[in-house]
């Protein structure tokens, strides 16, 4: 099974991190070259990689500036203030922690990123049986990698699955990452904008919902992606199942206290240097929604 | 007063049609200009006007035609074959009785005009009443000029009002055309995407939602721009009154009969020229859905 390149984004080869820009795809499958923990957290900021990739970054950052005898609690504070939504902390202080305990820094990383990629594929073998055939599922954004693993993992257990998938304005994550790699597999794919997601329910075309999360509060409260909690509220209306895939809980008792990454508005009124709006108006962009644990069917958790 | 351009987007000068070419706006207040009816049906079909606008070029179609001894009926049958979802056989209908009953066709259309116009204004009145001040109205697509028109007239009223306009995919007639004839009347407007709806009403960011509708069944169900279900089935999950800027009800009796139209998928995954999603890629572009009465907090109706 050849895996998505969404679903392993980063890659560290000698004394590099290279991180799949994803703000080029579809149209072009590219790498940026990371030297320096700055230039990697600046990726991070600039959204060039995004969820699991942001993980394995962090573990890639660490493993870099390791070898380069930084001062590892700088580098998580760099870490840690690049974006407010994913819980860095959990994974900053597991490798501080690491440190202090005197492990094998090295050997830790490998292990956990290892571990990680495993529990990654046990979540998407988990989800492929919660399907049937001829499920009709919808997805919001991009879940990094993980659907077509379920569709390939579904199709070998004799259940074909198709997507519908919401473009995920302002970014398109969900045009261009999504029904790109599902199309890529050829797993059939077809994209809707954000708004049609009520009449697409309305009309009995999807049996599941799944979407991914950034931020799992212990309380079972979601942060994902702006527009899940719409679909969320949608998905309850028409009674149709909405699964998340979680990555770990962080500390956070409900997803109240999570806090939501508000980013500029020209990234929404502006797209590749298109005016999409007025110049002299403004516009309001949060970068995610939290969705509240009754609204969720199913959570699918990397067991830990 | 003076009325957004987008109140009153058709013009007859002479022997021709002037189309408020709205695929053009922000950027540019052009018009098109149309010598004969296949022309204006060829504008109604590729959207350069819509809604509101397509009332008045029925209209000024019928008398340019009825000019140029044109068969009237070869007209109506033109104008109901450009889109399907607007009622079109209700306006096409009423201009042949006219004819056939021998009545002053000049005389009746004149007449049917000026009494939209101050019945629009009537209902620009109504909706201004049902505001308070400091209200904060979301509203989707474009209702045709009547929102700054409301706005004004909440104003003189001594009470300030502000939107959010969801941007509205794929045509961004949010973006382009509310926020825009909004912000050109120093009404304060903040353009959303439309995944952010749930999001901005959990926020208590909003005291009450007004949209337009294409479409009036006799059983108070409305067809409006695609993502109107949407933001229904959200603003009663939280609560939030939902309002319906209405046309004249059709003759169909509930929303199942009228017919949504499918446009080109291009359409949603192309933006002047820009691709936003991989070509090999299908999407679906349902133009319009349908809101169930059940829905509606209140029917703005235009008084008949």
């Amino acid at each position: 099974m050849k895996f998505s390149p969404l679903f392993w984004p980063i890659q560290l080869k000698g004394n590099s991190i290279y991180i799949l820009d994803e703000t080029l795809l579809p149209q072009k499958l590219a790498y940026i070259k990371a030297s320096n923990y700055q230039q990697a957290c600046r990726a991070i900021k600039e959204m060039k990689t995004r969820a699991v990739g942001q993980v394995l970054l962090v573990m890639y950052i660490f493993l870099l500036s390791y070898r380069q005898h930084k001062d590892l609690k700088k580098v998580a504070k760099a870490i840690n203030a690049t974006r407010p939504t994913l819980a860095f902390e959990v994974l900053t202080n597991m490798v501080l922690t690491w440190q202090k305990s005197g492990l094998d820094l090295e050997k830790c990383i490998f292990g956990f990123l290892e571990m990680l990629k495993n529990k990654r594929i046990k979540q998407a073998q988990v989800t492929a049986s919660l399907l049937k055939d001829q499920d009709v599922i919808l997805t919001h954004c991009n879940v990094s990698g993980l659907l077509p693993l379920v569709a390939e993992i579904a199709k070998s257990q004799g259940k074909e699955i198709s997507f519908y998938a919401t473009e995920t304005r302002p970014y398109l994550q969900g045009s261009r990452l999504t029904a790109w790699e599902l199309a890529r597999k050829h797993i059939p794919v077809t994209i809707i904008t954000d708004n049609m997601v009520a009449y697409l329910l309305s009309l009995g075309k999807v049996t599941k919902i799944i979407v991914g999360a950034d931020h799992l509060a212990l309380n079972g409260d979601i942060a994902n992606k702006i527009g899940t909690y719409q679909i969320a509220v949608t998905a309850k209306y028409f009674k149709i199942p909405f699964y998340v895939l979680c990555p770990p809980p962080s500390k956070l008792k409900t997803g109240s206290e999570i806090k939501i990454e508000v980013r500029p508005d020209d990234e929404l009124k502006i797209y590749q240097g298109l005016h999409l709006a007025p110049k002299n108006v403004k516009a309001y962009y949060p970068a995610f929604d939290v969705t509240p644990n009754k609204l969720i069917t199913k959570h699918i958790y990397l067991e830990v």
